[in-house]
């Protein structure tokens, strides 16, 4: 029966894939639903045309930033799920949480984008960042205190997944007190570092994963 | 050529999975797609937009309600799936029934955070997830009576899958009257009753699942 | 080689099942979400929210009808996936037209539920069916014509999948004709077609698949 | 360890395929959403309905060639997965970077639906598939480079892979230079474009793939 209960918890694994797999890929799909064309009655010519989605650029950078948040956070997930040799329920409900903070990352996007002049759009969308950070964080703690992670992961990646969490909310969090002096540095930092994960994970001390 | 068809009937039961999965995806990405943000005419400093996402709080209560609403029937049809050795179309059809239930769950969540004002909005989310209980028993039964179920489920659990429904479905009705007293009775008690099937499934008359 | 290549094409039926199944995911999902919960500003009591509600039957009766359209496709497209041995290029562009189709559904939908008075509403919605029959049609006979159907599959079915379609195409041809009488004729006639195809399976002429 | 990592490396591209057909899936069902209906103020009879249905057949033509561009992109992006033994996590990004610009394309297409009296609106269409082009011409160049290619992959099809996107998007930059004459002859030879590739994939010098 021990084999039946693994094979019932690992088809569990798959199907929190592919639950996974399905809101990221809508969530994705839906922060560039929320970057409206142009309103018809103000366009006259190519170059009122060109000037409006000129306009709509600041939309489009926080988007990409957006993407990048929700990619960072699907490779983090992906790489515990990978790692863990069976689930469970509390292991279900743990990631069925962060999905739903995955899911509010639209509408955090879609506030800062309309209110980009304003610290707590910033604010919003930094704690939206630090609530998936908290719960990816317990997710991993709460694998190892149940022996769900695979017995072949290598102890140093057992130890850097959790360690990769906490200096990168730290410098989320460094980038968040950075919209009191303005929201666009904010913006910006939080940027280059997402792009630090993204293009160069082997540089520095932040290569691990 | 009864290997041909367990195969097939197999596959029929990834699919039901995949399709499953999507549709609760859908449906979890789109509930949040509901709260709108503030209208920016309304917001002339942070002030304005702090008090306006205060205002919002009672709609991301709902959010956080439905969302373990669809965390629940999730995890509840995934472990009858689980236990099946094989589908027929006949079950294919009473979880197509079950999934079109799942997507009106948006629509009375919607409803039911305009209108928390209304017993009628209460009664018609509770409605809602009445059908879901009432058609994963149904579910549960037909697979049982046409020898679906898998040979290796232990007996314990083919018993506690549908008992488990009843209780949850009786303690779903209670909440539902308090709303004649109060709607927000109502889903605070709708509320700690999920949170308990949540958080602390191992505890009292309801460990089951 | 020939190994290979079939793992590849085994590969691509699995994807195509699973963008099919995505697609209809969320078609189905968003059938619901053009029925509008009612205008706050015309409920002031509950008696006005009853009313409201009740006036959006006839748009809940159409999405039903819908629901049940997309499961038969689903389930007579997953039919025939289930029954080739490979996939090719072509037969990939068969399906994408087919799911093209599909993803039209929610837009007949919305304009029957919103045009139920105009008989060109209905056309419009026979004719979205119509097409999605045509195409699952061609793509069994492409299928049989280039080799692509299982060895094990009961020459019962490879001939049943075909006359099927034609029966039920015939019936909705009868369904659409009624709309000449009255719209809701039509409907109700197909409704019961389709709830024949749901629930008696077994009887009659139209026992196949 | 090596066996294990190539496991996890599977995973991954089953992952990265699983968040790609749902991406795929939702980008092409939101295509759709964005042909409204006619207003319903607007139709007095059967006449104004069929009138105004005609109007939207503009915007149907260009779903259509919106359809069969992500149809071209989702099969191509499947051959390489298909032909990888395993993925990377530099790969990762390159294919999440390529989904942030297919769930562009409702964007572009809603833009060139509304606006295609202007070239601008065709030149971001255009950029929208070149940007796709790029990113896949660029995935399988990392993928040869860094070995990620399976062993049993035809030369002939490793070379022409990459090709075939240089021929393809050659001819949309000819059609796109044609929006200089008529916005709808680029709409024209682009289809024409695309149709030769769905059609007629073996005729002529375009026949790989």
């Amino acid at each position: 029966m021990a084999l039946t209960y693994n094979r019932i918890a690992g088809q569990g694994l798959e199907r929190l894939a592919a639950l996974s797999d399905g809101i990221f890929a809508v969530a994705m799909t839906l922060l560039i639903l929320d970057i409206k064309t142009p309103d018809h009655a103000d366009i006259h010519g190519e170059a009122d045309l060109i000037r409006a989605l000129r306009g709509l650029l600041p939309s489009f950078l926080i988007f990409f930033m957006s993407v990048i948040t929700l990619g960072i956070f699907w490779i983090g997930q992906q790489t515990q799920l990978n790692h863990l040799k069976r689930g469970d329920r509390n292991l279900s409900w743990v990631h069925i949480a962060f999905l739903a903070i995955v899911s509010i990352l639209p509408f955090s996007t879609r506030l800062l984008a309309e209110f980009t002049e304003f610290q707590t759009a910033l604010i919003v969308y930094w704690f939206n960042i630090l609530l998936l950070g908290i719960i990816l964080y317990f997710s991993w703690n709460y694998a190892q205190r149940h022996a769900l992670v695979s017995d072949d992961t290598p102890h140093e990646l057992n130890c850097a997944i959790q360690r990769r969490i906490l200096i990168a909310q730290g410098l989320y969090f460094a980038g968040m007190l950075l919209c009191f002096v303005s929201v666009w540095a904010s913006i910006g930092f939080i940027l280059l570092v997402q792009l630090n994960y993204v293009l160069a994970p082997r540089l520095g001390f932040l290569h691990k994963l």
